[in-house]
């Protein structure tokens, strides 16, 4: 057995032996390190999949999975195969690089991390059951990392403590835990997945905002190297309230986020979309309201068929579900457990969004109100609720509300415990509706919102329509599914009130510190990358992301292609080009074509049956662009060329 | 907002000018990467402690907390400031180099790994309370990492069949966890750390062997390049029997493991070591065995003191420890869970060695004996415990017992329920001893064995003493305390084995894969490295994992000697060597100096007085082997050299 005694005398001289080994070695690796790695098919550790997975539910999935890049170890859980991780590392430098120039430095947290911060920011109750809480032996409570503010914040808390050490942004690359419910779309919504996370700190709102920028400007550039398509949208900012945040989301139809866009390109999330307020309706016109029988009509289409059967209306045009105004009860569940009733008035022809109505009342929660809170209205007729028993009595009583957005300015003005009744954005001051008598079996006519009815405010509760007006006056809204791949969010104080992170200003005066955080969906990127450069034979990847830029295929039974090829591959190495030299004897040429589609270089280079009776290589373009037939003693020259061109 | 829209017809346009774009900035990079990264004290993410902070227990935790490189976030959890996260990459980056030239392949499993197949391989049940467990949202149990021989065998599984796939050796980097009761020392005991852990596959045994030798080849040249003291040692083989394993440790006063290093060099893990039987002797001269009275002496103190007060001996030396035969019962738990009582007999003067004990009888466990395991037998009267209750009646019984090592040869010829008895290897045949009599009050005299008693076996139960013979005749043993920074292992055929890894030979046969597991402890060997090279002021990083290789101080108030370093720190960048620079406006130079001792990086440049004074620089080296002077005109090309001679 070899041993390397530290004890013995002749250590000394055996490090100097050693040392002047290590630099030779050294030297060798430097040069070593100009030329690139070959991946040869003969070892590498792949295999191609001709057929789906089963259980693969989108493109992305598929192809990762039959090209030998991931595979999957449990629900929402994958592994990396050596061309999937050096995808994911060259992302990874990528956003590494774009962030070194933002002065953005890297730390590492634990995986594993302990409760009480979270606990601090109450996150550890929010969060419920979305994290993987873990006890150790000691029954102390731990949590798998969901994202880490808590402890970002703890670390500047720790290090630093005056203006002089600010701004600061620190971010970490690591794989992050939900447990999602349903994990679906392979590594788009999984429960292990890899994120870059950002945190800035900074003395005021107006640094924070500077520091925003600048993360969201290197979001940008790493997106766009990235070659993947994005939308920038206003989006939701929850508790922060206002514009504090905006998501990067990747159009494609598998994305769960929906996001509208208008003519100008300003797109929203549609969580964080305002609706534009109609205008006051003249309704001089309108008859008086009116009680009339509407027996079996406690849905909207069971309303319309019986008005058309029983109050026809006299102008020859058919009741619509647009002319009902539908109210609905919800439970808003506030922060501090009080739980209270409130009615939602919605135009009977659109759906309420439950996402976009929550958010309204963020950081409060809706449920489904129970028959637990409704026992305490005896008012309320089920299926025929109307304004008579909601919100206030007369247009003084709701004075204010009609300028309130949504739910927080609806506290004023409630005097008597009547239930508070806000309506969806959309119903215009002075528009006619059909709606609940507060009677069985009735619904009152030409109710007019303004002269019979009034409300507490206005919130956004229903679905945001294609052709919906923009907020920003542009025109009619489009609608578009994404997925998110980032997001930036100014936090503002709230991580640094929670857990007292403050520094002492220039007077010496204690300040808490404003911070932002800022995060990229790492491993998701890499799957909505392969969602769209791919076509049905395989992927495509951009030049900047590919584990190799070339796939050099030898092919038939004479051994001068293989010898062409293994010299050209090197040539390509010495040059510091990636290669991928399928080397497999005995595998046909169609199976190593039908491969390199799959795995999906950006250029193919084939040494084959023209190689050996013309002397040409056949360098393709793995996007179809181009082809070009090259002599041998070229091909080096020219490939080279065209990874230049990528 | 800026919004880069998918949908408009001007993409492709998009593209091509922002291709062109990305081109320009990817030349603008390639430039770039040849010049590195300045680390500006001024904006670096660092704060050095004057004092020892108070948790930790070992140098390195001391010095890499004081120095900025880690922090403790809690029991066995530590984050990675940038400096810290800097040389873990390095020494990942030089573990990486070293097992690509073996042809090992990179994955990266989840940490998050579902339970089943740890159930198969019975690991599940076996890591008890030192694995952290996990439930999902669904009640499905997961584990945390631990290391992976189960995930890299069903990869294997998953993606090969054939003889023609193998050997293939994978490797990943990555967190592990361990709940260790008492996290300690720092990152050398933690309950999240970095580990390399790879795995070969090969068709036979002795493919495995040379699999084996590859990667422990690569270790060696690893700890080498690390600048980390080792010592590979025979290793607990464990289940597999044999001489199939090795560690490295790191030679170190605060390791938890012993070893034992022959004059020859070889060296052993104590619990691998095994006893050089001693010769029998010649009893012919030895007094016939009495059994005589030896009250309150149920300690080897008492009864030591006893005999010389009641029984003095005729030659005029006093009765010792060594004289004495203690017989201690433990309880045997095999596999199957049956408890077996067996009694271990040890020299008086010796401890005896729980583990070493444990490892002579795996895969059983061992344990002490219960009052309910002792209560099957009432024969046994404690404190006076003796042969003549014990094992086998006479030498015939006990029958090629001699000749067994440990406990396995024990199981013949006991043909009565007496109790398995075992010697402690180091007792000869023909020895004599003062030992129980069985009854209360009472020891035997002269009691020799191989005349008086007899036994069913040896087993290795004391503790290695330095001066012992090494098994490999070359003469004393020495015992010196080490830290495991890498093992590795032939694991054999075990894993294939429970999770069915098998692939065809070449007669078309199905054979199960052999396997070989390597591990490196990646921060613990920071650790360790931190723990060879450092002083009283601070750290002192080998070159090939220092953060920098220089550190440029720019000191005093005049502008100039800021002006000349920051010339001469970008001069070093575009050179390709790593600076930090202490560019701090208004600190000290005391408190400069004081930082660069405490950060440790091989050269420390300064610029200050007789900068200005003398138009010199002074470039001292960390470990105060050499100090220069040089004007200022030829620092850079002065540092360059020292930097290649490191």
């Amino acid at each position: 057995m070899t041993t390397n005694s530290p004890k013995t005398g002749k250590l000394a001289e055996c490090r100097k032996a050693h040392s002047h080994r290590t630099q030779k070695s050294r030297r060798a690796n430097t040069l070593k390190a100009m030329s690139s790695e070959v991946l040869r098919m003969s070892s590498m550790f792949l295999r191609t999949l001709r057929d789906d997975p089963a259980d693969a539910d989108v493109t992305s999935a598929k192809l990762l999975i039959r090209a030998g890049y991931i595979r999957k170890v449990g629900p929402g859980l994958y592994s990396w195969l050596p061309l999937g991780l050096k995808v994911l590392r060259k992302i990874e430098g990528i956003i590494r690089e774009e962030l070194a120039k933002t002065g953005a430095q890297e730390v590492e947290f634990p995986v594993l991390l302990p409760k009480d911060p979270y606990t601090a920011t109450n996150r550890w109750e929010e969060y419920g059951d979305n994290i993987f809480r873990v006890k150790d032996r000691h029954d102390q409570d731990y949590l798998l990392v969901p994202t880490a503010e808590e402890m970002f914040t703890l670390m500047v808390k720790d290090m630093y403590s005056s203006y002089k050490d600010l701004p600061v942004t620190l971010y970490q690359m690591k794989s992050k835990y939900r447990d999602e419910f349903r994990p679906r779309a392979g590594m788009i919504r999984g429960r292990e997945f890899v994120m870059q996370d950002a945190y800035s700190f900074d003395m005021t709102e107006e640094d924070l905002k500077k520091s925003y920028a600048i993360q969201r400007d290197a979001y940008e550039r790493i997106f766009k190297r990235l070659k993947v398509d994005y939308v920038m949208v206003h989006a939701t900012s929850g508790p922060m309230g206002g514009s504090a945040s905006e998501e990067f989301l990747a159009p494609l139809p598998i994305g769960e986020d929906t996001f509208a866009q208008a003519p100008s390109g300003a797109s929203w999330n549609v969580e964080a979309l305002t609706t534009v307020r109609p205008e006051d309706m003249d309704f001089s016109g309108v008859e008086p309201m009116v009680a009339l029988e509407t027996p079996d009509s406690a849905t909207i289409d069971e309303l319309v068929a019986k008005s058309n059967e029983l109050h026809p209306r006299s102008d020859g045009r058919e009741w619509a579900a647009s002319d009902t105004l539908k109210n609905l009860l919800i439970t808003v569940v506030h922060p501090t457990g009080e739980r209270e009733v409130v009615a939602i008035g919605v135009p009977g022809d659109r759906q309420v969004d439950m996402k976009r109505l929550e958010a309204s009342f963020t950081p409060a929660e809706i449920e489904e109100a129970t028959a637990e809170d409704l026992a305490k209205f005896p008012e309320l007729v089920k299926g025929y609720i109307g304004p008579s028993v909601l919100g206030p009595q007369s247009a003084q009583d709701a004075q204010g509300a009609d300028d309130a957005d949504g739910a927080d300015g609806a506290d004023s003005a409630e005097k008597k415990p009547r239930i508070k009744y806000l309506l969806d954005a959309h119903i215009a001051r002075g528009s006619e509706w059909i709606t609940g008598a507060d009677e069985a079996g009735k619904h009152v006519y030409h109710a007019v919102y303004g002269r019979d009815f009034e409300a507490n405010g206005f919130v956004e509760a229903v679905e945001v329509r294609s052709g919906d007006m923009s907020p920003d006056g542009s025109g009619p809204l489009s609608l578009e599914r994404g997925v998110e791949i980032g997001q930036v969010f100014q936090l503002g104080l709230k991580y640094s009130k929670a857990l007292d992170l403050t520094v002492l200003n220039e007077n010496g005066k204690t300040v808490p510190v404003w911070m932002g955080c800022y995060g990229i969906g790492v491993s998701r990127v890499m799957s909505c990358i392969a969602e769209y450069h791919n076509d049905e034979n395989g992927l495509k990847w951009p030049a900047a992301v590919a584990p190799a830029q070339v796939h050099v295929i030898a092919t038939g039974r004479d051994q001068m292609a293989f010898e062409t090829a293994e010299t050209l591959v090197e040539q390509l190495a010495e040059a510091g080009i990636e290669v991928i030299f399928d080397d497999r004897a005995k595998v046909s040429p169609g199976i190593k074509f039908k491969d390199s589609e799959l795995l999906g270089m950006p250029l193919i280079v084939v040494s084959g049956r023209d190689t050996v009776q013309n002397g040409t290589l056949e360098i393709r373009h793995r996007d179809g662009s181009a082809t070009q037939v090259v002599p041998v003693a070229e091909a080096a020259e020219a490939i080279q060329a065209a990874v230049k061109a990528l």
